[in-house]
């Protein structure tokens, strides 16, 4: 299908040098720059909201710096095998606006935001960065809503996300899986939360969580029985159901990713997360986001540079799906036809 | 008064080297250390919120920031001719805790908070730091309450702070003296906005702002004419109704305060604030504020200490406050009977 | 005139968090946003090059962080009494493409990058953000070329930079006004170095720059003399021929501009050089640049909000200026018709 | 025991959040909040001491860098499955004041210090953070003195620190061990050095420490053969005896921990390190002490934060012993026990 | 041969401390301090050369801050048994001055001033510290004509550096190894990249480094297959042609060498390089260079600290050949010998 | 007598350029490099010694860091009219060598290795880069011993320096004029302190000091009365006595100069420091210290710039004194000899 249209690609580094330039995610075209009529399958949308952190504030400016980092991606991704934005069309859609001054306003804001987009043109999916992990919430009820699909969710994160209300806050940067699953937002019995670590509030977080019905993979399970087993495990828990990929910078240890709001040490290396996404080609995702990365935090943009190539990571996995218009769903498109 | 009382000092920097011991403001005793019965004239208290920040966020650890600076403080202030903690007793109050996900809950927590605090007993002062501005507004609303007086504001900071509201939200860190006003709660017409410098909005925001009542002083006019032009100024406009100062961090250039939320070039050195608030020695000052130190914007501590200085100054001018009991008002102890 | 026009302004900071959305200079609309049709008068354009460095590099990347400080930047100068942007149309016009691998090839791309978008409309200037000060010699040719005046100079720098070749270079970021009178691009009897400081390799470099017939002031003369004094000598030295304006950024002090290629302490404070452009009201300027911004160096992005709140004073002088497609010239809007 | 007590708990993350309130170790009380006939059984206690280093001091900012990374901790160890201050009484004992001029003062001041703290109740253990490495041989003194053992020691660390005297010196931060088993303070045929690397002054330097009797594990070792080997090695070495921990941080790899006095790359992740303390469980731990910590080579609290997380491993080690009154010693609560 | 020589040995660090005196590699002696006659086995040298970069620029800085951070490095390296300055000469020689502003003359520049060294006494070769990795070229040049062999090449590197010219340029950093290829300077077919990763532009890319005889080693192979097969890779790779070994620092993580000049997350730990160089053991090395440290992107040295240490580990892997004056040929000292 | 001499210069910058070759102080040659038999007329020479400091340690990294810096400097001084190093021999003498253990042992240590240096040649002078405060004390008795003066001191600091013992420590940073006072090594009666403020232990502080004799000019005196007065104070105050000048670089603000020990706010800017030090010229100055820089909280290079600078002053100032064989006395040469 891509191969017929007529796809917008990246500034040229050859032409541009790659620190010169507007700023876009890896220097995609805006989505406003798409001429009439044209379709789009992945945008790249940051949401500058972290009004919902409980510590570290400062995620507000992760899409920007991203954004700034993504400057130095290169086009082919040999691991994956694949020309990102030469199989399907990118864009950079820019920032849904949001306030910072009420989280109630500000997911409904967010929902709408991902829904204006994603009714664009059939089959548009929705690659976004934050922001703190509020953000989620709101996102997989777009998701849900647009598609009418419940994903499984494969959520890497220090965190669980799933913890009860702080500070009489129901929704915060710690609750979206809770509050997602408490509207029915994923399919919670296949779905994992990968990187787990540090000290909790007590074994009733593990144990309300697990009977929510995710499994968990811990740091300590990667560094006892390596990347594969994890692999396994996290392919094993979602099968073939559809996924939503919500990617918590500080699943990365902050050695590789100091900039975050809520940092734990004893996390993943940036090659075993990497690793661990390139195992799940095949997979279909229909929609994903990467979100804690507080650049006021960071240091010769260590942590923006992870962000920014596990988003190119995602969208090596989603621009291997495709848009059925008779099944009206996302089917992933075999290698033969590659 | 203060001589026939057992007043308990910060730590001995001869018995505990500075960079030891448990980090309170100064090195203080904490309030809750003061043995029962012991009053208190000023309380040194810290209110870590930010949520009202348009810009930047980080000032929620301010509070800690400070205190981590004050270590380094000496005892005499050599300039107001004082021991600030010798002539009265100075405590640490610690810090006010605030919900950061609602604006509205939060300003009621801190007005309870600050309240709480002041009827500890008579004649105890609040010297706060923040925080972002947002919380002048409740500390003016408990300074009124409590004391009954209607202070002269001496507002330093390079924004007007009596912004219409932002996304909607009426209370935020660019309107505290709007709110303040709107609620009758300071004496607009002897007070005065020192440090002014930026663009705005539109012309209408100086214009609002002057309708309110305040004197302006910009850094454009300490450059031209001088601190003790600038002193004048203020003096002329405060005249002995006695004082509510706040201080915007941001009043310094961002060279001496790289670490607050909104930077504007073109400020204040740290020496010209000296000396402006060592030029109101012998004013009643009812209460302070220094807020929107932003520790992770901040190099070497550089924003941290001035914040701590200027609290020490603040202090200095306070401690030479006395409560009297018949008047039920405070009142500047005369150089004859220091 | 403007006034008829529907000019396109920048993002509305009650819209779209001034945090949020993409990096363009004061969230301007870029060039290629314009309507076709719609004229520009003046264009914010980036050349990010630094190959002409003989310390520290780096301001390659001096465009990208001058436009993502610029977020903070509100509409109305109150000092300079204008709204730059809604007095003409101001765009953004990204960066000129330049090779970092040859000076030659690098100085003609610049010139023909710089004439390709003055030839847009007439009457369009060039507001140029570096890059290093190799820049401002193509930039002089292209301003003489197309608009046929030799422009004044008034160059705010710690250095001369009309040194002789280096390293057998003739071009470089020491040289370019010394290249620019060799081909009599500018106007040298009314041309004066503002802010030099620092030593020298001889008094050789002092008196052949005083033979080309700039006038000079320095650091100390500030210091001595004051801001007033100043303006005067730039004044009585350019009359009213009209100005080209370049600031090395590096004439503010490393305190107030650390991240630089070539710092001198001693240096004015970011209130002096304001000031200064402030007392420049009423001159025509046909074209200006901010250069040597290398952020690598930078802390909490004091020097990209030096340059950036430098850019807006800048075209604050400018948008003043409107062409005169009788005259074929610029002139000063009268105050009376402002 | 610990249950029938009245445990006074660190501040609740639900009631003041965590970047509020006083820096204390995790928030937990200050040994003087204990009300007075409460006993302790563990209290965290800084040396702000660092002039027995041979490269970069700093480390005496140890203490207060710690405790302010400390407020991210939760209550409950997951891994070890226990709430280290629910378990028992946990304080923070603030720090041992001593001299930063003389390295003969300062030890005998830090051996009394520790002493006074052990007095105070029966069965209390100190949980020590640096300060630099040359505090391990005093405090070795007091536990042997007070407790009457001779601890099995297990030395996490880069370095031997059994080096010769430096500069005629005898005691630095390179000597503790060499002191220590001078003066018979451990027992040195069960003790073991854990993360070796780096280049030594000559073959005799490892030679004379192993004729101490110490066991080598070197980084080399991990990377070949892996955490649960380490284990073993450790467990085979230390047998039975009660343990004393100390942990310079630089047996972390300098991504894992930048602030530190001799960093050495090659090292730990923090995963490693913790996966081999949460091995060790089941032991008995008689003291405890993490070291050189140095803030002002720190960047994001990376280095503060791993400190923090090492102490909470070894608190959750440490509380799961208790003092036996009647054999004077301290045992492990078996599992059926908890 | 060395056991017979007076050998100058480095500052002894119990006479003058390691953060004390002149900064020389390892605080070796300078090249210029040998007496006349004494022979020199290795040079450790630098070229602050960096305008063959494509992105950040700054290695200029490379050779002063792996200096600075090289005083920290004692005598004896205990995992490859020798004392390198023991076994050998070895000195710093300063650096290759080089123009920045072209990289034609610049190449020419690096050869000479290499071959100069090398012609200093039979025998002495170079191990270069950059700079950014276009220096390769040239060295590798000098190398070919002053020794007349061609080595095997072990590129340790995150990127291929066998692209096409960029920006029309021939040679860039991006370029070193075609440029040694097309002029016949190592034996391709024994040669081996180490450390691959991160997009490319094409699969061309790869493919025609390939062809050009290359053996590839990725990071997700170590990941998967550990440091042992990497080693036997490159030995089968390299059979027992003479070495020289390339060293791009960012062939590390970011985490590890956070101060490079295009980093790729997902690299290589320090400990995995040291373990790899360790196993290269009993090869005879001709040359060798680390390059693209760019000191202003750094943290605490992080970076500078690998490459000195890296560069430490070249050097003990270098003492142990020795030039046979009969065969005209390096020969590794077997350990009978040593 | 310089003019007839062979000086050998600094490193040519047309040859090497600035970033490039071994870090001495301006790039001056070393000491031991000068052919036996030349004279030397000024040796800068480092005290990496930082045991004296009472709160942030660092100071040992000092001397190197101003190495580094100062390859920045050109070789005129354009304002005091001289190249300093045309005018007469001056080298890089070095490190003295001090043990970090003992203050005792270590002003011995500094005392010899300051006469050993000045006995090498008639007339050589000592410009010292420190290094902690306490190196005065030794300086100026190595001074006093060696040319049989006892010099007029100007100390520009922030503190006092003549502070009671500290710890039990009668010699450390905050004693050295007390301890020289104590044994008459200075002409208090002539010497005065510039730049003081920030708060005191007691108004007994001062009065002590004052009791000595010293001037006092304090920070907010310069805000107050300018520059000029404050070089007639210092002026009136030495009369005519020979000088030691003594800069703490702690004397300027901390944005200014934020890598330093023990920061004030309020400081002099760089550009006072400058104008004060350009006011001296025609005095004869014995000997020199700029001290206190601490890297570890430098960012950007901003204090090491502004020490290496000002010692770049202080050479300009002593170049022009010389030594007369005949009177055994330094002169200045009058401008008519220059």
């Amino acid at each position: 299908m891509a191969s017929t249209r007529n796809i917008i690609s990246p500034v040229d580094a050859q032409v541009v040098p790659r620190y010169a330039g507007f700023s876009t995610y890896a220097r995609l075209p805006r989505l406003e720059d798409l001429p009439t009529g044209n379709t789009c399958d992945l945008a790249v949308v940051g949401i500058p909201f972290d009004s919902g952190v409980t510590y570290r504030p400062g995620a507000r400016f992760g899409p920007s710096a991203i954004r700034e980092a993504s400057r130095i991606l290169r086009p082919y991704n040999r691991y994956a095998k694949v020309f990102p934005w030469g199989r399907c069309q990118v864009v950079d859609a820019g920032d849904i606006s949001v306030t910072p001054f009420s989280i109630t306003k500000a997911v409904t804001m967010i929902e709408e935001g991902a829904l204006n987009l994603l009714r664009r043109n059939p089959g548009l999916r929705l690659m976004t960065i934050g922001g703190d992990h509020t953000i989620a919430f709101p996102l997989l009820k777009a998701v849900n809503t647009h598609f009418g699909v419940k994903p499984a969710l494969i959520h890497f994160d220090a965190h669980l996300d799933t913890f009860p209300p702080y500070f009489g806050e129901d929704v915060t940067h710690g609750t979206p899986f809770r509050n997602a699953f408490d509207q029915g937002l994923f399919d919670s019995h296949h779905s994992i939360h990968v990187g787990l670590r540090g000290p909790i509030y007590s074994p009733a977080d593990d144990e309300e969580d697990k009977k929510i019905g995710f499994a968990h993979v811990h740091c300590q399970d990667i560094q006892r029985e390596g990347v594969q087993a994890v692999i396994k495990k996290i392919k094993d828990t979602v099968k073939d159901v559809p996924l939503y990929i919500s990617i918590d910078i500080d699943v990365l240890d902050p050695a590789h990713a100091p900039g975050t709001g809520t940092p734990e040490i004893g996390g993943f290396t940036s090659r075993e997360l990497q690793a661990i996404l390139l195992g799940l080609d095949g997979h279909v995702v229909v929609g994903a986001d990467v979100v804690e990365v507080a650049p006021a935090y960071d240091h010769a943009q260590l942590t923006a540079l992870a962000a920014s190539q596990v988003t190119y990571e995602l969208l090596s996995l989603m621009c291997k799906n495709t848009w059925n218009p008779h099944t009206k769903a996302f089917e992933t498109i075999t290698p033969a036809k590659l």
